[in-house]
C-alpha cells in the first residue's frame, strides 16, 4: 500500500519532470502533466497491468494518452516505471530531432506508447477498437489468453471532436465494459474556460450513449481507487469524470489557459518547486521516490509469468495460432487458395463490379485466415464486406467477424487502428470512397504508424452514377495517394482484385485502401499467371513492339484502355497499354523497370475517371489526360461517361490529333 | 385549417410523386419521403414561411433536408407549393443528367434547395450555422428584418456521424432556440434494424447538449404541430422526435429497409394506390390536392410584402447594408483600404509568420466589412484570427463577430457554409493545416456549392516544429489542390498575404484556404505594387532574361528560393524566381501567361515544404522538387529543414549537379 505522502512524491516526479522537459525544449504542454499526474499515478501503481521488461506483453492492459499533447505524462511514465527506451536523457530531450520523446507520442518511437496521439479524439476511438478486439479474442481464445482492460485519459477537446462521439457510442452499444475513460475534467482548453464553447453535460452525455459513469476529485488517490474499482465491476464501459486543476501545483498559473500549452517560465518553476517542497534540482529524481516507481513496474511481473505458463499449457494448435496472430503473421495456407482462385477466374473469365469481386476474394482469404475482422459504415450490402464466414458481432455474442459501425466512418477508421495496434486481428472496413474524406484523420495514422489496416472503398468513380457529385469521388485517388506510406490500390478485373488483397495482407508495416467500382467491370487480365503482377505497381497489360502510343490507366478505366488500344492497333497505330493499380508500389520498383514501363511513346495518354493530379509523373506535363477535372453529375453512368469525354473514342481521337 | 383527410391527400401526393419518380428512374431513396411525408406536410402548410415566387426572400424560414437521399420529399414539396424551377417534368427526370432534380439536393440547382446535403450529418451543420447566422443579423438589424426560424429533417445516419454532434452541443450551447431539427426516428438504417449498429437514447443525447426534446407520432399531423408550437417557444434548440415508418404506406415492404434505398417495384406500387386509395395515374396530383399545395405556396405571401414595407422604411444606411451583403458584394472601401496597407508594409518591409500577417491584414478587412464573421476551433491565439473589431459572441450576447467553435473543424466548417448559405455573411474559420482533414467533407461541399466560405488554415508545415509529425501538414496543400473550385492560398509574405485575403474575399463562387506559417518569414514583395499580383496565381518574383534557373516556390519556401537565386547569380548563374501563390487562379490565365512563367529554363526546380503531386506540371516529370516525401518529424524547426533538406544550399546543389 502506498502511503498519502509516497503517492504525492510519486505523483510530483511526473510534474517535475513534466514541466522540467518542457521548459527544456521551450515549448510543450505541462498543464495535462500536472493535472492528472494522480490519476496516472493511482492507475500506473495500483491497477495497470503492464510488463515494461516486455512490453508486447499481449495480455497487457492497454493505456491510451489521448490528449497527446500531454506526452510528458506518458513519457514520464514509462521512464519512471523502467521501460528501457525512455531514458533520462530522452526526457531532457523532449522534442529535439532524433528523440524519442516527440511532441506528441508517436507509435514505434518507443515501447510502452500504444498508439501516435495528438490529433483529438483519436486516442479514445483506437481505445474503443482496443477493448473491441480484446473483447473478441477473449471471445475466441478464452480468458486465461486474454483479459485485459483498456484504458484512457481523455481531455475536453477530446470530448468536442465528433469522432469521440461516434466512438462512444460504438463502444456503449457494444457494451464495451473493460474500457474506462477518464476525462481529465479541468475547466479549460486553449482559448479559454471550457465554458466559452461548450455547455455540455459530459456525464448525461455518456449515459445517453450507454455507458456507466462516475465523478472524482481527481487529485484524490483513494477516490480515484475506488472509482476504477467500480468501473471495473460495470457491464458498460465507464467514464471517470476527474476534476482536476490544470498544472496542479504551479502556485500562480495553475488552473488558467496558460499553463496548457507554453513553459512554465523559470520563477514560476521555482515557485512549484517552494509550492510542492521537491528539492531535486531538474531531471533528478529522487531515489527512494525513482525506487517506488519502478517497483511499481514490477507489479505485473508474476502475472506476466502465470499468463505465460497458460500460453505453454495451451493446445498447441490454438497456441499457434495465438501466437501467429500477434506475430502478424500471414497463414501459409493463403498463398496457394489465391493462386487457386486466380486460375479458377482464368477459366471462367466473370466480369463482376470490383466490389463484387473483391466479396469473392475476402470469401476465399477468411476462410484461410481467421484473424480478419470485417465491417462497413452501414453500407454492407454495398461494400460487399460480408462473407459466409463473417457473422455479425452483437453486443452478447462476439462469436462474429463482422461490425456493424454504424454510419460512422471515423470511429471506424479510429477503431479498426485499435485493433491492428491491439494485435491478433487484421480489420477491414467497407465504405464509400467518397466517405474516405470524413475518416481521413484516422487513415492518415494509420499511415503514420506503419499499421495494417485495410480500407475497401467502394462506388469509386462517376461509375456510381444517380447518387450524383455528392458521392462521387473524383479528387479522393489524388487525395489518397497524397498520404506517405499508405498503398491505395485501384484494380481494374477479379484478378487484379485478388491479387491487391493478397499485397494489403502481407503488406504488414502500412495500411491499404482499395477503390472498388459499383458497375461490372470485363476481365482484362485472361491468362492464369502466378506472379502476383500488381505487385509491380503497374505494368504492360498489353504489350507492343515500337508502341507509338501508350495507355496508362487504372480499374474501371482499363476497359476504356483496352478498346482503346484495339482501335487504335487496327488503324495500324502501335499501342501498350499499362495497368497502374497502385502507383506507390511502382514507384518502389528499381528504377530501370520503371523507365521501362513508361517507356518513350511519342503519345502518352492517361485515363482514369479521377482528376490528373499525379499522372503526368507517368505522360509528362504534356502528356494527355482522359478524365475528370470537375466535380460529376448525377445521371445513368454510362452517360456520364460520355458526357465527361472518358470514352475509348475519345482516346482514340486524342491519340490521333496528337500523332497528327 | 386542413382537414385530415386533405392532409392525408396531400401527404400522398408527396409519397406517390417519390415512388413514382425513384421507379421511374430505377434508382433513389422512396423510403424517406413516404415515412416524413406527414412531417413535412404539416410543416409547410402551417409554418413554414416562405415565397416560391420570391425563393431569396432574406428572411424566409430555412429548411433543411439533412437526410439528403430522401431528395425526393424536397422536389415534390418544391414542385407542390410552386417552385418555377422544379417542375413536373423535372420530377419525371428524376436523377437523370441534366435534371435539376439530382439524385441529391444539390443548391443552386433550383430554387429552395437551401443546400447540398446527402453525405450524412452535413445538413444539420449546415443548419446550425444558418440559425446562427439568423440570431446575429437578428442582433444586428434587428427582428424587424431579420427574424425566422431554421427547421431540418435528419434521419439516424445524420445522428450517428460525429460531425452532427459537434454542431448538436455548438448549437446547444449558443442557445439557438430558433433552430428545430425533426428526428426521423423510423428505427432503420441500411443494414436493418438501428439497434444493430447504435442502442443510444437520442433524446437524453440531445438533453445533454442543452435541447429542448420532444417526442410525437410522425403520422399524426395534430401533434406534430403541437410539438412545432411548442419548439416555436423553446429558449432552446428543439428536437422534435418523429416516430415514423419508413416506406409508409407500402403494404409490404413499409417499416424495413428494402424501402430505403431500392426501387419499390411495380407491384407494390400497385399495392400501395390501393392501400392509401389514390386513383390518380404516375406523376398526377389530384387538382383538389394540387390546388391546397399552391395555395400552401402562398400563405407567407402577405408575411413577405410586409416585410419588403419594413425593410423600404429602414434608415437608408442601414437598408444598404443589409441589401448589399445579401447581395453578397463587397464595400467599395475594401480596395482602398487594402492598397494603403500595402503601400505601408512596402515603406515598413515587416517580417512577420504569415499567421500574424492574416491577422494584420484581418484588423484592415474587418474595419471596412462589417459581414465578416471569425472564429477558430479552440486555437484563437495561434490562428491569429481574432481582430479588435471582432468581440466573441456569446450565448446571450451576439453583438460580437467571432465564434469560439470549440475544438471541433468539422462542424465549424459546415456552420460556415450555412453561414454563407444564409447570406449577411462572409465567415472565416481558424484552424491548423492539419486539421483541413478533419473538415475535409465540408470544405468539399463549399466547393461543390460555390459558396464563400474562407479558411484560415496555420502552421502549414514542418516550420510548426516540435509538435511533430501529427500536426505537420506534408500532403495538405496537394490533397486541399486536389478539390474541384476550391482557391487554395499559400502566400510568401505580408504583402502576398494581404493579397491573398483580397482575392478570397472577392470570390463569391468559390470557397478560398489560406495556409499561413508559424514562422517569420523575410519580405520578399519589396516595391509596392498597385496590382495583386497573386491574383495570376503565379507570377515572377525575380526575373532573369535568358536564365538557366527557374525556381518555383510557395510560401515560406519563397525565402529559400530568393537565398538560392542570389547564390546561384553570384555564381553567374542567371535564375529566375516564381512565387506561386494560388496554383488554381495559374490555371485560369491565359495560355501564353502561363507558358512565359513556366519558361525554358533548362534546370526547373520546385521548392515546397510538401510532397511533390501537383508541381510536375510546373517543373515536368524530370524537374528537381526540393520538398517533402515522409512525413515530418518533431524538433526545432530550422533543423527540420536541414534535415529534410529544405535549404537554400541544397536547392543550389541541385541546380549545379543538373547544370554539370
Amino acid at each position: 500500500m502506498i502511503s498519502r505522502e509516497k503517492h504525492d512524491r510519486m505523483a510530483n516526479a511526473i510534474r517535475f519532470l513534466s514541466m522540467d522537459a518542457v521548459e527544456k525544449a521551450n515549448s510543450g504542454h505541462p498543464g495535462l502533466p500536472m493535472g492528472a499526474a494522480d490519476i496516472a499515478t493511482v492507475l500506473f501503481t495500483r491497477f495497470l497491468s503492464f510488463d515494461p521488461k516486455t512490453p508486447s506483453w499481449p495480455n497487457r492492459d492497454r493505456f491510451v494518452l489521448s490528449a497527446g499533447h500531454g506526452s510528458m505524462l506518458l513519457y514520464s511514465l514509462l521512464y519512471l516505471t523502467g521501460y528501457e527506451d525512455i531514458t533520462i536523457d530522452e526526457i531532457k530531450n523532449f522534442r529535439q530531432l532524433g528523440a524519442r520523446t516527440a511532441g506528441h507520442p508517436e507509435y514505434g518511437h518507443a515501447a510502452g506508447i500504444e498508439t501516435t496521439t495528438g490529433p483529438l479524439g483519436q486516442g479514445i476511438a483506437n481505445a474503443v477498437g482496443m477493448a473491441l478486439a480484446e473483447r473478441k479474442l477473449r471471445d475466441e481464445f478464452g480468458a486465461d489468453l486474454m483479459e485485459h482492460y483498456t484504458y484512457v485519459i481523455a481531455g475536453d477537446g477530446c470530448l468536442m471532436e465528433g469522432i469521440s462521439q461516434e466512438a462512444i457510442a460504438l463502444a456503449g452499444h457494444l457494451k464495451l465494459n473493460k474500457l474506462i475513460v477518464f476525462w481529465d475534467d479541468n475547466n479549460i482548453s486553449i482559448d479559454g474556460p471550457i465554458s466559452i464553447a461548450d455547455s455540455t453535460d459530459q456525464h448525461a452525455r455518456f449515459r445517453a450513449c450507454q455507458w456507466h459513469t462516475i465523478a472524482v476529485d481527481g487529485h484524490d488517490p483513494d477516490a480515484i481507487a475506488a472509482a476504477i474499482e467500480e468501473a471495473q465491476k460495470s457491464d458498460k464501459p465507464t467514464m471517470i469524470a476527474c476534476k482536476t486543476t490544470i498544472g496542479f501545483g504551479a502556485p500562480n498559473k495553475a488552473g488558467t489557459h496558460k499553463v496548457h500549452g507554453s513553459p512554465l517560465g523559470a520563477e514560476e518553476i521555482a515557485a512549484t518547486r517552494k509550492a510542492l517542497n521537491w528539492e531535486s534540482e531538474a531531471f533528478a529524481v529522487p531515489s527512494d521516490v525513482l525506487d517506488a516507481w519502478r517497483l511499481a513496474g514490477l507489479r505485473s511481473t508474476k502475472a506476466h509469468k502465470e499468463w505465460d505458463a497458460r500460453l505453454e499449457k495451451t493446445e498447441a494448435e490454438k497456441k499457434a495460432q495465438f501466437v501467429r496472430r500477434f506475430a502478424g503473421e500471414l497463414e501459409s495456407g493463403l498463398d496457394p487458395a489465391i493462386s487457386a482462385y486466380k486460375k479458377k477466374l482464368a477459366e471462367t473469365k466473370p466480369n463482376p463490379a470490383t466490389r463484387k469481386a473483391s466479396e469473392d476474394a475476402l470469401e476465399v482469404i477468411n476462410g484461410v485466415l481467421l484473424e480478419t475482422i470485417g465491417g462497413s459504415a452501414d453500407l454492407t450490402g454495398s461494400n460487399n464486406t460480408k462473407t459466409s464466414q463473417t457473422k455479425s458481432i452483437t453486443p452478447t455474442d462476439f462469436s462474429g467477424r463482422y461490425i456493424h459501425y454504424g454510419v460512422r466512418e471515423h470511429g471506424m477508421a479510429a477503431a479498426m487502428n485499435g485493433m491492428a495496434l491491439h494485435g491478433g486481428l487484421i480489420p477491414y472496413s467497407g465504405g464509400f470512397l467518397i466517405f474516405s474524406d470524413y475518416c481521413r484523420p484516422s487513415i492518415r495514422l494509420a499511415a503514420l504508424m506503419g499499421i495494417r489496416v485495410i480500407h475497401v472503398l467502394t462506388h469509386d468513380s462517376i461509375g456510381l452514377g444517380e447518387d450524383g457529385p455528392t458521392h462521387q469521388p473524383v479528387e479522393h485517388m489524388a487525395a489518397l495517394r497524397a498520404i506517405p506510406n499508405l498503398l491505395v490500390f485501384r484494380p481494374a478485373d477479379a484478378t487484379e482484385t485478388a491479387e491487391v488483397w493478397q499485397l494489403a495482407l502481407e503488406s504488414h508495416n502500412r495500411p491499404s485502401a482499395i477503390a472498388l467500382t459499383r458497375q461490372n467491370l470485363m476481365p482484362v487480365r485472361l491468362e492464369y499467371e502466378e506472379e502476383n503482377l500488381s505487385a509491380r505497381g503497374a505494368y504492360d497489360l498489353v504489350s507492343a513492339s515500337d508502341a507509338k502510343v501508350t495507355i496508362f490507366a487504372s480499374g474501371s478505366e482499363i476497359e476504356i484502355a483496352v478498346k482503346a488500344q484495339q482501335a487504335l492497333s487496327a488503324k495500324g497505330i502501335s499501342t501498350r497499354v499499362v495497368s497502374v493499380p497502385c502507383v506507390e508500389l511502382f514507384a518502389e520498383q528499381p528504377e530501370a523497370y520503371q523507365k521501362a514501363v513508361i517507356g518513350n511513346s511519342p503519345v502518352k495518354i492517361a485515363v482514369e475517371a479521377g482528376i490528373r493530379q499525379g499522372w503526368d509523373h507517368f505522360i509528362g506535363s504534356d502528356g494527355i489526360f482522359v478524365g475528370m477535372s470537375s466535380f460529376g453529375a448525377s445521371g445513368p453512368y454510362k452517360e456520364l461517361y460520355k458526357h465527361f469525354g472518358i470514352t475509348p473514342e475519345a482516346v482514340v481521337a486524342a491519340a490521333e490529333a496528337k500523332l497528327g
